[in-house]
């Protein structure tokens, strides 16, 4: 089986160019087949600012009403998606930019509007391999990012680190997956005021020794849930890890 | 060889919530082979002003300086592109949104900035038919925005007719290809304010005819330009006619 590296970064690369640059230098250097799957970070929220709009949130989570999503879809697979695009081909990586919509990728539902009205936000229904299978024949490497449509002729801002463990699921049928979801820290920490305090791998029962225990940050409690779902779904393994980091095998967190 | 058909539509349907509607359910049920270029329109502009930037433009053409490129990506590769690719999925069609720099399918090179500097304006370079390809052997329908990049990784806004007859030319060595460009109108009209005397045909010969006589309305000699390099480099055939009418083989204007 060809292995597949699934690679997700979010706004702390996004927004800091020189890091974005880097990444992507990086990510194109990496050999065998690969996806990129790009959160939104805080232009999005600029923008909605820049055009008088107030963005919405409800706990921490964008309420996308239909101008919002007009700006999500503008920022994420317009402004953001096509610039890393551009910039992989410049680093020698024949890279395609994605959202669900292109080549029916990836099908959302839109979330039920109790007991919180989130709008235009869509949870991942159905990924369809086969789209992505075709670019990685070709040689091309998918970038996607986290506006899907519902197969209805509507778009929908979805969680970036769902849809990249959905893609990574979908493609562990035909491919050896490895999932790696990027951030700012060294990987999952025991002490996280302790930057250097990473855990080197995590299993089920040590997630529910370290969620009993409170240490870990909460803000990691849900995409360790994400990384065991993604394992439950025939991934091969989970990494979570420093963006900065990308090209160092040993570094990181991995779940199994 | 298989034919292929080249459709490009522009700010009169773009503009228009209905008339693109209607526009994209007659396309989708076209059978074969087929690539959609679509413009702008005016939603780039407003968008400018939305932000509080006011657009400019020199004999008509706007100039793109850094943020209103950072505004027509967004709003033809993000918005305009990704709404265009759900409603074709809708219709059952099963369509990808491209810029240039994805598949590396388009490479621009930057106007030079003499003597008029229009910014980060591209002209076609290079057209890379086998991204093109990939897509229509896979039955996907490829959905085409102005935006382009010279592969050095930066983001270029172009002319879509040039686009689209680029396209054309480019997959006429391995297609029959008809290139279709729509407009408001019922074809190339023989006296400007009678929209019914529609030319079924133009020659060379007439063309010249035609720009002695002063009768064509200004606006139509670089479309038919266009059509005539596109003819000389392999293009079957060339249809000037109105974007409601796709369904109607025998309508508008053909160029031989």
């Amino acid at each position: 089986m060809e292995t597949l590296k699934v690679i997700k970064i979010g706004g702390n690369v996004i927004d800091n160019p020189a890091a974005l640059e880097t990444f992507l230098k990086d990510f194109a250097s990496i050999p065998g087949a690969k996806i990129l799957v790009h959160g939104g970070g805080a232009i999005a929220s600029a923008t909605l600012k820049s055009m008088g709009i107030e963005p919405k949130m409800i706990d921490g989570r964008r309420v996308t009403d239909a101008e919002t999503l007009k700006v999500v879809t503008m920022v994420y697979a317009g402004l953001i998606n096509k610039n890393i695009v551009a910039a992989l081909q410049k680093y020698g990586c024949n890279a395609a930019g994605l959202t669900g919509a292109d080549c029916n990728a990836i099908v959302s539902r839109k979330r039920p509007a109790t007991p919180i009205d989130y709008g235009f936000v869509g949870d991942v229904e159905r990924v369809n391999a086969d789209a992505f299978a075709m670019f990685l024949a070709a040689g091309v490497t998918p970038v996607v990012c986290a506006i899907n449509h519902d197969g209805k002729g509507t778009l929908l801002n979805t969680n970036a680190d769902t849809v990249a463990s959905a893609v990574a699921a979908a493609m562990s049928k035909s491919y050896e997956t490895q999932l790696v979801m990027c951030f700012e820290k060294d990987g999952v920490l025991y002490d996280k005021d302790d930057p250097e305090s990473v855990i080197a791998a995590i299993d089920a029962p040590l997630f529910e020794t370290l969620k009993a225990d409170g240490r870990v940050a909460a803000g990691m409690l849900p995409k360790l849930s994400n990384a065991f779902d993604a394992i439950k779904s025939g991934v091969k393994s989970v990494v979570i890890k420093n963006s900065a980091k990308i090209l160092e095998e040993a570094s990181g967190t991995t779940i199994k």
